[in-house]
């Protein structure tokens, strides 16, 4: 398997990206070539510097950068040499099987949108953030910011690539999945949940549980938790603030060092037609480390496959 | 001034009613005069045990009580000997000027919209949470239950609202208003926030300093926090789900202990014509008295005037 990386994208490339790609080579036992995107004057010293296995990668070379600030549309067409782009164009040609960003985050999601486009049968692709619980596994809340505004329609299938990401990444069999609601009980919510309620429990694909309410977001009551994306990008950026208020007041516990969120990498683009990872700007080489893992295992447990097949079968 | 207290409200009740009223009495230089309603035999003995000043406080008897499972609008038709009915009835004929009740909260709101109405001008009264800082100060988060989905026009009015709440019982002069959104520029979030951003930075009657983050909510970054209920209820349910993780890890952090939403009692009903106050059903003997000296603070600082007031200009 063949995986891209942006060497340019985020606040500390290409340095942070070339520390991500040391410690995948130097701790995860694979098969995977990466295919390193960036500038070849910069990246050079810096790869010779950090003695990797040569056999390991290939560098593509790219003489422009998209900014963190640049308009996403205008950027991605007019700079066929940007990183980003090139990456859209291996990853449209077969040339790489997942390509990863840490940059420009609206560029990334018009390329995932635009050129990889969305799985037949998908309205909406999704993005998700990792639920750290208390007994060490991790859940999925979806949509974390794309889609501000959903109809019902959107939000069961959020929940049907929730679920499929939690079997294929996270490792839960038959996952439980939660309406994120403002009671318990069948019927209560605002519109939109109250009109998804019945649509999540006549859905054959998923494990339905019911609705659960704010204080349930951090149990493990659900592990796939639905909502639009503008309840789940509030709840996230919520919980990223714990984890700074609990550094800032010198708080250490290893539950709430988990709301790190900045490290698990970034999060894929779910119901696009191949693997795309999106970074937070401000990786650093753990957090590259950790999406590199995570192509590996998307492409290793076929989950794009498994999403294909759902969403062809009739009854999503 | 006359408090109203509903004693049989409450999972503790009314043991914890009367812990309350002690502690405020106690600790509390006040000409208010309470009215405790509720079941006079079971008061007697309590009230006697605490050894109050018994020119602070008299007795209504009831007969009744609504239970917290109830259907709140069958259960105040039908029981019109409860605490909470007769708690009402005070109200609406000028005999108390305030009323408390820990009791069934949908009962609570069916009295105060129903029977006590809210302002003129006022499409929607609305709940807040209080939003603990970590300089020791508090914002405040509304709508946080009782309005799921709203129009801008109501989010415009929770703003207004927030902010006389603030001024007068927060002690903030001036507060900042910030829309609760996905994004920090005009023109983000979903289609309610979209909308919600011209009508607050046209209106005078408040200092909006624009969109917050979910990030921002416990910073001192705004005073007054508006969102749509679904929003604000998941927002409080997950902080407070932070306060019990913490006690669970044994983590003990001035800044997150008061984060024990349940101390402080119970939050006004904003925007109807006498001030209510609904609590928590869990309510112990600080929340109750906290709950009173909120009554007192809305009386004394002429909250409810200031809104009446401020809604019959023309421009609200």
């Amino acid at each position: 398997m063949r995986i891209g990386l942006d060497m340019m994208g985020g606040d500390f490339a290409p340095l942070e990206a070339v520390k991500g790609v040391k410690l995948f080579l130097d701790t995860v036992a694979t098969n995977a070539h990466l295919v390193l995107i960036g500038d070849e004057q910069a990246l050079l010293p810096l790869l010779a510097e950090a003695q990797l296995d040569q056999s390991k990668y290939s560098i593509v070379h790219s003489s422009q950068v998209i900014g963190m600030d640049e308009h996403p549309t205008k950027a991605l067409k007019e700079k066929q040499q940007s990183s980003i782009a090139i990456g859209f164009y291996l990853l449209q040609h077969k040339k790489i099987d997942a390509f990863i960003s840490a940059g420009n985050t609206g560029a990334m999601m018009v390329g995932a949108i635009y050129s990889i486009k969305p799985i037949d049968g998908i309205q909406r692709p999704t993005i998700s953030t990792p639920v750290p619980r208390q007994n060490g596994t991790f859940g999925t809340l979806l949509d974390v910011g794309i889609n501000a505004d959903c109809k019902p329609e959107n939000l069961a299938q959020f929940a049907v690539l929730g679920s499929l990401y939690a079997k294929c990444i996270l490792g839960i069999d038959n996952p439980k999945v939660g309406l994120l609601n403002i009671g318990e009980e069948e019927g209560k919510g605002n519109l939109l949940a109250q009109a998804t309620f019945p649509l999540l429990k006549e859905n054959k694909h998923i494990n339905f549980i019911g609705n659960i309410e704010g204080r349930d977001v951090f149990r493990e009551k659900a592990d796939v938790i639905v909502c639009e994306g503008f309840t789940g990008n509030i709840v996230l950026k919520l919980a990223e603030s714990m984890y700074d208020i609990a550094k800032e007041r010198n708080i250490n516990d290893e539950y709430l060092d988990r709301f790190d969120f900045e490290s698990y990498g970034g999060t894929p683009v779910l119901g696009v037609s191949e693997p795309v990872i999106i970074g937070h700007g401000i990786s650093k080489g753990i957090a590259f480390k950790n999406m590199i893992n995570l192509a590996v295992k998307m492409i290793e447990s076929k989950l794009l496959d498994k999403i294909k097949e759902s969403f062809t079968s009739k009854e999503n």
